[in-house]
């Protein structure tokens, strides 16, 4: 194992135990309503924003213990998108991180009831840290925005709607990645900085913007060029569903060209910050690279 | 009209002046997503609970406009559980209160995203409040936790697996009650009083809890007595589905008797509290002989 790996890998260790433990605790009845939480919550996954979180609490000073709840809410909020994103009537899709998806073991009511209880037990959770104060709530607010409907939702609202649209723009489809995928990327990264004042705040918020640009590009990539195996879901689905995608806009060629563009954006915006931002630049050559 | 109806009324219409500014205000892309929640936030309905979070604050001697805004997020998570409670898997209902439900409109996918949007802008909301101290942090949680995994969803959770069970008993039938209905009736209550340090606490989240079971016990007799006229969706659907309701475990009769008592219960917990609670008991008489 590469340095780079060791520690991605202690990061997301730290951050299952603390997930590990809130599934232990958690009180909630029916038993179903339990179980189908914590199946999605389970299946696993990169913990790529509880793993920036964490990485950007290191580089700017904060004890990692005062993130560890924020990433819990955002692997909250990230579940249940996954969870609704899954269901018939929007992405359909039987398979979730190689396993059936949430309503093909629950049943569709269910699952809609379980994404509702993961978006609703993350703001519970963030009330209990608003009680230490307005940077607190800031940061609350920051993670609240970007999942909603100026933020994620937003975007899977225009996702959904241009389905079959046989133009592709480049607005809209800027649009759909930024909202879609960034805006939960720098809810990731910037309550760090919201929480130590505003330090470096424009360059995490940018830094994050790009790299979330970034997994949406490679997420487009590879769905042409992935395999179920390492994907764990279903591949080719864009095609198939008419999506709006990079690949369909600019060709497979031009979105790696465009992905090392804005692999070198990261790199620079880093360059900017005093520190330790090693790990911080082989996360985003991971993106780059990653196979799933 | 009455005195009472005259009150009532003129807390409505500051509530729906309240909402529609935020309508207008509501900055959201795409159109769809925008259209989707205005729509079912503007179907109208009695407001039943923004209506008892602004009298709790008269009684309590609170600004109003303080309020609002709790109010606002009530009726937000409000919308949200009827729009995801009427789609196709869940209780399947084309109309509310009279008119096409939100997927009948929008489609199911769109309906989805309404839900949660609606969901997610309340907590938006909420955490604007929250700048103003450790109370309205208080006031922000309990609303967010009665309508969570150990409130409403779970109430929701509940009844949807014991549809088509047929033992029916009273613990069971409790729960549901307690957590699908009487949660946000409490979330409606019991803010006010955390925000003035928790007076009468236990009186009014006893009364809101009492009122609650009214509320849905009369809502079960409705489903058997009622129109769609008066009611604005489909009629004798919980037979139907299999439901769970108090009428197939006590019976019409017992229920009309269950339900004067709980009425009778709720006028005391009033009693107890110094001031003018004349409205709310006219309230809790406008629920029990409610026709929609």
């Amino acid at each position: 194992m590469t340095e780079f790996n060791i520690k991605y890998s202690d990061y997301q260790k730290i951050f299952e135990e603390h997930l590990s433990n809130f599934c232990d605790k958690l009180v909630c009845e029916p038993n179903i309503l339990k179980e189908s939480l914590i199946y999605s919550l389970k299946l696993g996954g990169k913990r790529i924003r509880p793993v920036l979180m964490l990485a950007f609490a290191d580089l700017l000073g904060l004890d990692k213990s005062v993130m560890l709840n924020y990433a819990l809410a955002l692997e909250l909020i990230h579940t249940y998108s996954l969870v609704h994103d899954d269901l018939p009537e929007m992405d359909n899709d039987d398979y979730r991180r190689g396993k059936p998806s949430n309503h093909k073991v629950f049943g569709v009511g269910n699952a809609v009831l379980a994404g509702d209880g993961l978006l609703n037990t993350a703001y519970s959770v963030l009330f209990g840290e608003c009680f230490n104060g307005n940077e607190h709530v800031s940061a609350s607010k920051y993670i609240c925005d970007c999942a909603g409907i100026g933020g994620m939702i937003a975007g899977q609202s225009a996702d959904l709607f241009h389905e079959n649209d046989n133009g592709v723009d480049e607005n809209i489809l800027n649009f759909i990645h930024l909202n879609k995928t960034a805006k939960l990327i720098m809810a990731a990264c910037v309550p760090p900085s919201i929480l130590c004042g505003g330090k470096y705040y424009s360059e995490i918020k940018t830094f994050a913007r790009d790299l979330g640009f970034l997994f949406q590009l490679t997420d487009d990539v590879l769905d042409v060029e992935g395999s179920f195996e390492s994907m764990g879901k279903s591949i080719g689905k864009d095609g198939i569903e008419g999506k709006y995608t990079a690949v369909r806009l600019y060709g497979l060629n031009e979105c790696k060209l465009r992905a090392d563009l804005l692999c070198d954006n990261c790199v620079k915006m880093l360059e900017g910050i005093a520190g330790d931002t090693e790990f911080l630049k082989n996360t985003v050559y991971f993106v780059r690279q990653r196979i799933n």
